[in-house]
């Protein structure tokens, strides 16, 4: 079933130990709707200038991503430019450069709004509530979110979140949002905010799901070599939804849905790690369903006892 | 079948963000044991002071560990006081007393040579090696190390450690003996030193097993709150052998034993996990194996997809 995802598409300018790129396509609806288009029909939202390149458009077309909803309006796309530390676990922000961003109103055209499944990227709370206001007929929606948000629109978020079934959300922000330094006890605290389900990345050590009544672990992959972590989190939240998606999971039958999210969770982390293999979205040119699915089957093997 | 445990068996004083105990029962050779009790016949071997205490001595052998070759001179027990920073993640040493430690040259009763399992705990290599000597029918040696003989008595280490079966040793320290930063790579470094099987604890994130052909890794328990993490890392070492020792692990039959060498390092992890929930080993003086059992069951149901 088909799947809105809304948020940023840009440019980004990135350096790790292993290189660097000075303008390379990205953004996180850009990497959401690349790991999603593997599992189900994708229609993306957002906004890019007269800059954006041809090429770039026809990698995501390609993936038979809906470009109706990507508005092009005059100026420039979205920039962004941040620097990795050597281990890669952090990563410095040296440019932000909004542009047609700015002042973006995100419209949904007449044949996303009946889509089952919406993933909303970080972007500001009011603008993913508006795209969730657009949509008529939804089952699941989730989203993600950053400490910017977290810290400075506190009530906006919260007004948000609220109507959300899922947040993704990494160890840091986890424990912003929820004033608790234990994860148990701030996935407890966020699960009363509204979403009955958060999913809590952790980069290299993996993820962890929690709902009231159950909670699921799962370590991270582990790669040889890390060349750019750039989008990995968002490709985890591509590779959850779109699995979610395509097997047109539903709330109602909880005991079917919790497996059915302990492996979203997996597809999720799969996704991620194919990510971080080359810089920027480049995995994505070359990345099969079958390789998917082997590396699915790779994290059985190396988890199960 | 019977396991030998060599190491040190010392008086703590620890500070944690939950407080502080002056002087209570602790060392490596004192947590591995209690963890191992559970699932085997343990014969340690250690020294201590004049000023080692009944109570110290019954609570280990309530566990129905054998103190024969728990050697008593004149003089005190090994003394070491640490404090923890705020996340527990890591700690300062503020104190280091070797004491009746400094001139200890383990001597096994003849009770012990036979024993088919060995475990040394973390002290100077050329000691591992002067225990594992006096063994006459091993069936599995392995044992822990720390970085301190890793930078400065490296020679000695991979002497010893090439006689192992396995190490266990934390990333920090792997990272340390191989001089590779991806654990994935530290490991097969550390495989072609000797031991076929390498297990790097990682704290709250879990553990991973390598070998040659296989790895496997499993995520940290989640508690909601951690006491004191002085031990952990023993009782996972506890755990872990004493396991594979309940069930006569033999190297023999590589197809079972992989799925013997994962449920080990559950059992590891679950006996660290316990060690946390109190200050020094006081967990130890109420812990069923039920509960253990309990908890071996709660990883599989978070962890299985």
């Amino acid at each position: 079933m088909s799947l809105v995802v809304a948020g940023s598409v840009a440019y980004d300018g990135v350096e790790t130990p292993h290189g660097r790129v000075e303008r390379m396509l990205g953004g996180a609806a850009t990497y959401i709707s690349l790991a999603a288009s593997y599992f189900t029909q994708v229609r993306i939202v957002a906004v890019v200038g007269d800059d954006f390149a041809q090429d770039d458009a026809d990698l995501l077309a390609g993936r038979n991503i809906d470009l109706e909803g990507l508005e092009r309006v005059p100026g420039k796309t979205f920039f962004w430019e941040g620097k990795y530390t050597d281990d890669m676990n952090d990563r410095v922000t040296l440019r932000t450069d909004l542009n047609v961003f700015a002042d973006f109103q995100p419209k949904l055209p007449e044949s996303y709004q009946n889509a089952r499944y919406l993933l909303l990227g970080n972007i500001q709370p009011s603008l993913q509530r508006t795209v969730l206001d657009q949509m008529k007929h939804l089952r699941l929606v989730g989203g993600d979110t950053m400490n910017f948000w977290i810290s400075d629109f506190r009530g906006e978020l919260l007004k948000t979140i609220k109507r959300w079934d899922f947040l993704l959300i990494n160890d840091h922000e986890a424990r912003l949002l929820s004033g608790e330094n234990n994860l148990r006890k701030a996935a407890n605290k966020i699960l009363e905010m509204g979403p009955h389900t958060v999913v809590i990345k952790r980069g290299e050590y993996g993820a962890m799901l929690f709902r009231h009544d159950a909670y699921f672990i799962v370590p991270g992959y582990l790669l040889e070599n890390i060349f750019d972590p750039t989008g990995a989190g968002d490709c985890f939240a591509g590779g959850f939804i779109g699995y979610l998606a395509e097997h047109g999971f539903s709330l109602e039958g909880d005991h079917i849905s919790r497996g059915m999210l302990s492996r979203a969770v997996i597809y999720g982390s799969v996704m991620g790690s194919f990510c971080c293999e080359r810089f920027g979205v480049d995995r994505f040119r070359t990345l099969t369903r079958e390789e998917i699915d082997a590396r699915f089957e790779e994290f059985r093997k190396f988890t199960s006892f």
